[in-house]
């Protein structure tokens, strides 16, 4: 049995929150410290959001899967693992978790709640970039999602890792966190303006490899069911057995 | 059948003074070493601490659990894992441990074995950090402990690697690393005046996550036997059933 | 049941592709916002292509087997998990994903498709760097090959890792990846004229690892059906099982 | 059933062997790169050794249960593990094999086969430095020997990782290591005169885990055989299993 839709929901909101508040916030202290070495920033940065992917998809994926992502919940709703619903309902969840999550970093931070990015990133290079790396993402997700053991966190995380590097853009890859990124004048900031490109370039690359792993892995459609993690009764199942003996 | 208490008591005691003298030592060696890069240090510093907490939790937490850390043993407590009074035995060692590694490390540095420390962290942007760093750690104990698996100790350090960065406090989130970490005037200190402002807002954290999962997570008390990694006869057990074949 | 083998290759083709593209784009990258600090360049560089491989391995594991590399296929055909003209067609697909992925990262960041390099790498020392770099992959492959866990990416990845600090040529290991790396003109280059040492060092490593394990594992043969990790029927079987339930 | 002997000591030899190589070529590759950095450039060897011990570990684990350190023998001696003939064994295999991974470095490298080191280490701090790290290094192996999975590997890896930075004299940990650091007279070097201090707290620190864990864990004395990685029939067997299907 999956958790009910409100504990999915509320799920998806924490986990996407905290996952942004980790970008950001990461983002201000690099900054901070850094004094203008901007690949320094970048590590720590990368190795911040890595390691708190790893722990949010542990966490939260029980529950609610641990989408934190739009482009992964339409992929999702695509091959029948959400209803369209449902969807819309995750998506809309992601987002506004994901703007709590910058007002949060800012808030610990001591700066204002919210702030237009004035950080340029545009032009081709720039949507090849976010076309790639969500169409990375996205083939991890659908690559690892048929061995349903616990390495699916670790996989995702390290794969925004590298992409936060061999991207041009940084490896967005996710139009929630564009959004929230956009009023967060700081280090990982966007520019407003830029952010339809964006997620025009993820919404791709998430297209491309969904279409791409159909082909791939022929019973593709029956794992869609459990993305990003196992969230079914069979788990939660397992572990009340373990808490009842 | 559990560890008798006198082990699990020394398990923490040890368990913590470790994890202390790793977050104080390194701490120690990163600001020698870096020549006044901030960044740099507080890379080595996190790298350290969330390689410590891996080692540490998948060594000790057989035996104990692996709290080493008073907001998770009060946790476990209000739960039903743990009754009061060894919630209280348990914290009484885990800041008796934390002390004695900030001891250790300053012995191995060849520093004098306590000093105030002069490094001031208050204010209300702090209290929001160090709030946020323990609702988080929180959360991620109760939302991986129902999958009794190995990856807990991975989830837990990747979470403080993160928090490191993502919190403008760098995410103390344990009252006894706290209280250990006022008496080493180093890169890791903390004065001693802000403590109980960083403790009040720890336990806040931390209650504010245990609330949430247990709405969350309807069958959560049933977990809290065993945080933060499974110590109980089954693992013993099967342990000592291969190592008899 | 493998997949099929116009499957297998288009696996080997993108996960060479996205690997190349890891190395190549996150050393332009790290190039870019290092400001001449080879090491913080080479830090960054390191960690992408240890979380790229993770990643990746992981995902095209299941399907082709995550080979990415010449050298791995010559000593599974050797060993009799591939037949020589299965592993020709990976050979095949492994350097022409190879050469995608440089065009991939040059089209992200901006740059001509395709430059010769310029950055010399050749003499003794270097020949023995990638001799021992290639032996040491093997080793860690041949080793690992019998656990069938999910272990094989994350030991593979932390080789390669290790292996770009502790070798005098940064451990390309991989005739594919060479290739690949000698028609751009960046910080992770190779002057096409050094390939052909590299290459030779590399399949000389390969066979003195291989012959080594021979004596090593005496059951070692049994394994090389499944190099790098297993992608027979039963995972593919389990997860549909998983699914159908 | 075990492997033989002789196939277990050229298996200590080999990844004693790389395992010094790693240490020392990434020294001098770090020292190389880093301008002075010395804050980086024990992060990049940090960063290599720790990787290296997960791929080693996981490579010869399997045949010999990658010791690859006198203390560990020793211990595993005591505990019933190793014969006291075969633990002299291994404790050669292992000396030699460090000696040869500090000629392999320096061949990649191109500098003279051996060189006596002029890094000066030595005092009470340093004494309990060392003391601390291998007292902990074996607490970690005798803390999760029981639990008999692949996590160990990486529970090693880490500690190490950490001790590179929290104890004063970064850690060695190992005597086989220190006397294959002490000459070369590089980064990671230690000069020939310190090595008996060295040693002497290694075997110390190492005696007080084991009798603390006598007392902490009861049936310590059945885990002894598989140290640090099951290396017994049961693993051979099952692989050999899963090949014959």
């Amino acid at each position: 049995m999956k958790a009910s839709l409100d504990r999915r929901l509320v799920s998806e909101f924490i986990g996407t929150g905290l996952l942004v508040a980790a970008v950001v916030g990461s983002g201000i202290m690099a900054e901070k410290l850094s004094n203008g070495n901007v690949a320094l920033a970048l590590l720590a940065n990368t190795i911040a959001t890595g390691a708190a992917l790893v722990a949010l998809i542990l966490t939260f994926g029980p529950i609610s899967g641990a989408h934190f992502n739009p482009a992964v919940s339409l992929g999702d709703a695509m091959e029948g693992g959400l209803t369209w619903a449902e969807g819309g309902a995750y998506i809309f969840a992601q987002v506004l978790g994901g703007l709590s999550g910058t007002v949060t970093a800012h808030v610990m931070f001591g700066l204002p709640v919210v702030s237009a990015s004035h950080h340029a990133r545009s032009g081709g290079a720039q949507f090849a970039g976010e076309f790639i790396a969500t169409f990375g993402l996205l083939s991890v997700i659908w690559g690892c999602s048929r061995s349903r053991s616990t390495v699916v966190p670790f996989a995702v995380a390290a794969y925004i890792t590298a992409a936060y590097w061999f991207t041009s853009s940084t490896s967005f890859a996710n139009p929630a966190v564009t959004i929230a990124r956009s009023v967060s004048d700081t280090f990982a900031g966007v520019r407003p303006n830029d952010v339809p490109l964006f997620v025009l370039a993820q919404f791709s690359g998430a297209l491309a490899s969904t279409l791409l792993f159909r082909w791939l892995v022929p019973n593709l459609n029956g794992q869609a069911e459990n993305l990003v993690v196992p969230h079914d009764a069979e788990m939660t199942g397992a572990a009340a057995g373990d808490a009842a003996r």
